[in-house]
């Protein structure tokens, strides 16, 4: 093998993506020393993915205190990539659940910690803002979010406030003349991997509030606030949110993202992939190992191994995906260019005791892969 | 693939080896319809082993009415391959675990059903005679089988009796004048894949007769019965058994065996891999598949999978295992022959639940072998 790829996702609960790639390109130089090896570690736009970003493309970390959740003073951070003008901004660093443990509330969080992120990155000169939007613990439409970058939203008595879930009704009026300039000449692409409405029994509250810390009264007013929320902006800014898939993404944040910044909704997998040139990468590439914690025939787009595999099989390159668990269906799988799956179980026993050898399953299950290859190596005839 | 052998022991617990070999053989059919494939279904001496060399050789099943456990008629029954010489006979069948199921006693139940069914395969013509002794639920030193052979024990009162595993103690004298004179003509040959010498405490008594319902006491008298047993051979027929490895294998059966039929003891799999000719099997065939339940690193000999890789990496055929649970130290597998380790398992579910889906998972596991070695034949490069 002269050139292979690692584009694992996460193993979520037990790996990094970042991990993954690294144990899956100790055991190939292991085996075959020349090979080269491209480490993708593909974000979902959760937690991750500057760091995946920043593997993958080269970069830095930029420290942030911002506002929290709670309006707190806390340390965030974003990525700029090599380019110098691409930033990589996960939500979750300002407005993430881990943030709120124990005091969970999607009525009174805001994302206005996000916006200043977003800020920072523009007057840092970045022009190209991809903005990662899993994990989040608000409901706030992306209010916050707008707040922080200029747009004013008014109340009852005309006074310029900063609306969270459970006010967003409260709004009368929204002005985004006063918007930092600097975001017009920005591009800004959101990762998104749902399609749910912004209101409605598949929207943000309905779905996504509860595990956020919303009681069934409050998913109630949640969503009726979001839907005030839309009526507003579609009369103060001319724009009509309400029915977009994704817009109910991280709290609707991913309509607000729409409305305020004018960003696309794109699959994470897509950004990630379009990136880092990976059509590009795949070029004279010999195999791509991707993996996820659970493969199975459901809901496929999305899917970073899916994603992975519909790319590289337009180039015939093969793709084995790694899976801690492969569930039904997986003839759609192989369907979609997957080329080989295979499981990193290697005993039967519960996730609860696996999860705890998975790096060790993760490398042996390679190292058997390599084996399996080298068979070829050694002159053996398998056609 | 132009030749493949499938050489699997059974998944204890869960599959037959004619079952892997028929879910093997299925799979690789459907990817290299060509492929010629070699079934050779490994038998350990238990249950099924008559079946097993009757799938790898060719046979038939001979019915017979011998005498069970507790001296009551049976139906069993034995195997004669297809050259008429050769009688397969497993000792389960007269006198095995499942037939006192809820009555066990090591003290009183007998072999002699297993004598009944040598003797009617001798008496049939045939004069190699295969024994597999696993699963046994009785203690008494083979004594039974000899007698259903013609040997004769007297007891104090110089009578004639049938000694079982409580009576050995009995036993004054043995004659072997009366034994059956065609076993004269006879290679017999018993499979034995343990070194248990027949007394003392990793004797036949203090390590199997537990599990076949002995308490501590009763232990200790079979131990004893069996000491008095040996001292008799050693001074009737001038044959010292007591320290020979694997005469404490099926309650000392093994030997009984050594003693009354001039037996041999060797590892199951070599005897299977003999019968069939392996070595000469292995003359252009691409790859060997073997597996196993439970695959590690511990006691590697009389393992199916280490017979199997060792004469086939002999050969320069490279073997791929199939473990349900791959467990510790594989690296000493590798080390003997063995090319490729893979497992069965697919999720992380303890075996219980794995168990339920175990044929599948055998079936999607090969598939995926036969897919990574499909991208050799679409001309991928691995090298």
């Amino acid at each position: 093998m002269k050139k292979v790829i690692l584009a694992p996702d996460s193993f979520k609960g037990t790996m990094s993506a970042l991990k993954i790639c690294s144990i899956m390109s100790a055991v190939i130089k292991g085996h075959f020393p020349q090979t080269e090896i491209v480490k993708i570690p593909i974000a979902d736009g959760g937690e991750g993915t500057v760091d995946c970003f920043i593997e993958a493309m080269g970069g830095e970390r930029i420290n942030v205190e911002v506002k929290g959740p709670y309006f707190e003073d806390i340390n965030a951070f974003y990525g700029v990539l090599a380019d110098g003008s691409t930033a990589i901004i996960e939500m979750a660093a300002a407005a993430g659940l881990p943030l709120v443990e124990g005091n969970k509330n999607p009525a009174a969080t805001t994302t206005y910690g996000v916006g200043q992120l977003i800020c920072h990155a523009v007057e840092r000169g970045c022009c190209n803002i991809i903005l990662g939007i899993g994990g989040s613990c608000t409901n706030d439409g992306g209010a916050g979010m707008a707040a922080a970058l200029g747009i004013q939203f008014f109340d009852e008595g005309n006074k310029v406030f900063i609306p969270t879930g459970g006010s967003l009704n409260r709004i009368t009026r929204i002005d985004d003349s006063c918007k930092l300039k600097a975001l017009e000449h920005c591009t800004i692409v959101t990762a998104c991997d749902v399609n749910n409405p912004l209101c409605g029994r598949n929207g943000a509250a309905a779905i996504f509030s509860p595990q956020k810390g919303a009681d069934a009264g409050m998913v109630k007013l949640l969503d009726q606030n979001l839907m005030h929320f839309a009526k507003v902006i579609e009369k103060s800014m001319n724009k009509y949110i309400l029915d977009i898939p994704g817009a109910g993404a991280a709290g609707g944040l991913g309509g607000g993202a729409i409305a305020f910044l004018g960003a696309e909704l794109k699959p994470g997998i897509e950004i990630v992939l379009d990136m880092v040139g990976f059509d590009g990468l795949l070029q004279g590439a010999d195999m791509v190992f991707t993996g996820e914690g659970k493969i199975d025939g459901q809901s496929l787009n999305g899917k970073a191994v899916i994603g992975v595999a519909r790319r590289a099989s337009r180039s015939g390159v093969p793709v084995i995906a790694v899976g801690g668990d492969l569930g039904e269906g997986i003839e759609a799988v192989y369907q979609e260019g997957v080329s080989v799956l295979l499981s990193t179980n290697r005993m039967a026993i519960p996730f609860e005791e696996a999860r705890l050898r998975c790096e060790k399953d993760l490398e042996l299950t390679m190292d058997s892969i390599m084996r399996l290859f080298k068979l070829h190596e050694l002159g053996w005839n398998i056609k």
